[in-house]
């Protein structure tokens, strides 16, 4: 039987690092050595632009970090060849053996959030055949649309034997506008964290964390360690360190004593550590990863 | 110039009636004579079904509805040919003269933000070019992260001449989970509501609304009148209506008193009305659109 999707996660955290590399390429950012060769007079160039890069970030970052998260929003601007460079991303990802995690932040009511569940997991189901989408470990989401909207997403990544991560606590200096708001004398965060903590409780691995993650911003370092407290068995997923100004002594409030329990994203600061005619790009990415993992380390 | 999103929502409303189809093709549902041409051996032959079946909706409905919404989840279950048969039924509505909603409920912060926005209406900008994605009229969007993640998408929506619909009370029977926690002696969904009510307020069109509307569910008519007086130049998108078991009646306190304000919903009700396998299933959508647009007229 294959692990479950935490303790999949915790086996990528101990034998390499807690960061996770995000993918969220960008044509401007690109390496001119990557862009000139494909051009951009259309999407399906600038696609292909994207999976190779893409692609090369995968080689480069896998000693040091075994979580990578593309940003579907990306790939979505690059149109339906975006999506195709996508779906290759997370497949390759997925053979060289990194955890993927889809970037999506989906949400949506009943069949409509098994839509996005299936399309996220198991793929299109049609009598005995499934039809796989993107075939990802697992998929960040949004909870405003309240508990039979969360629901259909644990379902499904649970028979998939997948995870997700739910919005708890973000990183934006804007966050707070409704995360903030105290109702029944807490943080509407908190509520959040609660419920979150209870869908967690029965999918708990060997590790003794679970398949059902909170996104919990490094920006807020009080609040991180606040959650962590308040959900002892949750995989936290930490965005905000590096290019966001979140530090590596502000994440490491969200490690468990047993040094999991979080996984610490970088996007900008490890794929984009270069100006675009930079020849030694790769060179600047490896030292950009070894430097992440290196100090997240427990 | 282009009349502003909300004019146009209001000629199409005027023109028509408050009716807006939404398209969320499933594969078990679509008729026979359609299915079974095409056959279900890979996604590519699945998204021209669903194409097929999209335009077919579209000829049929629109004698009563100005309005369509297609449904992102269902064309991403497809994959990436799935998102082109979504691409080409917004590029065909548009051209037939209807105004489109995207249903995909995004929401992220910063530059990611503005990548949704961007697929979502303009389009990918490389220097003087745009090479459009979407190109929707309008896109729903997500609220939970706060000010500077819902700022993106009215920034790029005003840019382009469209609309935003931000989800403050939703349909499902869960919704209350978190929109309805009181903090500062009103639910949730009333801090959302005014927060929408201010992006709105500058930019109210010549019919007096404005182009950052609001999703209120049809299942909740108190909820739904009270929002209608907290926000009186708010566009109102109220899902719930027919399958869902919100009637005429309970929608129609959406309404203002010049008969503007709401454009309803119908998914499952209008595009679904028959059993696969009725050869008259074309009639039945027609009659379903017609008696929805009559029940529905102020």
């Amino acid at each position: 039987m294959m692990p479950s999707f935490s303790d999949r996660l915790a086996e990528a955290v101990r034998r390499t690092s807690p960061l996770c590399v995000g993918i969220d390429p960008r044509w401007e950012s690109l390496p001119k050595s990557i862009r000139e060769p494909h051009g951009s007079t259309n999407l399906a160039n600038i696609a292909a632009a994207f999976e190779q890069f893409g692609l090369r970030v995968l080689e480069l970052v896998r000693p040091f970090a075994g979580v990578v998260k593309p940003q579907s929003a990306f790939f979505e601007l690059i149109g339906p060849p975006g999506m195709e460079a996508l779906q290759r991303l997370l497949i390759r990802a997925k053979e060289m053996g990194f955890v993927t995690i889809l970037d999506a932040k989906r949400g949506d009511i009943a069949s409509t959030a098994t839509a996005y569940a299936d399309a996220a997991f198991a793929g299109l189901t049609i009598g005995e055949r499934s039809l796989p989408v993107w075939d990802a470990d697992s998929l960040t989401i949004n909870p405003y649309l309240g508990r039979d909207a969360v629901e259909p997403f644990l379902t499904a990544a649970r028979a998939a034997g997948r995870g997700a991560f739910v919005l708890v606590r973000t990183s934006n200096p804007g966050a707070g506008l409704f995360q903030d708001l105290v109702c029944d004398g807490r943080p509407l965060y908190r509520h959040v964290a609660e419920a979150v903590a209870g869908w967690n409780a029965s999918t708990l691995g060997a590790c003794g964390l679970g398949d059902v993650g909170a996104v919990a911003g490094a920006t807020h370092p009080r609040e991180l360690e606040e959650l962590r407290l308040a959900m002892p068995d949750v995989w936290l997923l930490v965005p905000g360190y590096g290019a966001q100004g979140g530090t590596a002594e502000d994440v490491k409030v969200a490690y468990r004593a047993d040094g999991l329990g979080a996984v610490v994203n970088s996007s900008r600061g490890i794929s984009f550590p270069f100006k675009p005619d930079d020849p030694a790009w790769e060179t600047k990415i490896v030292d950009a990863a070894r430097k992440a993992s290196d100090e997240l380390r427990p």
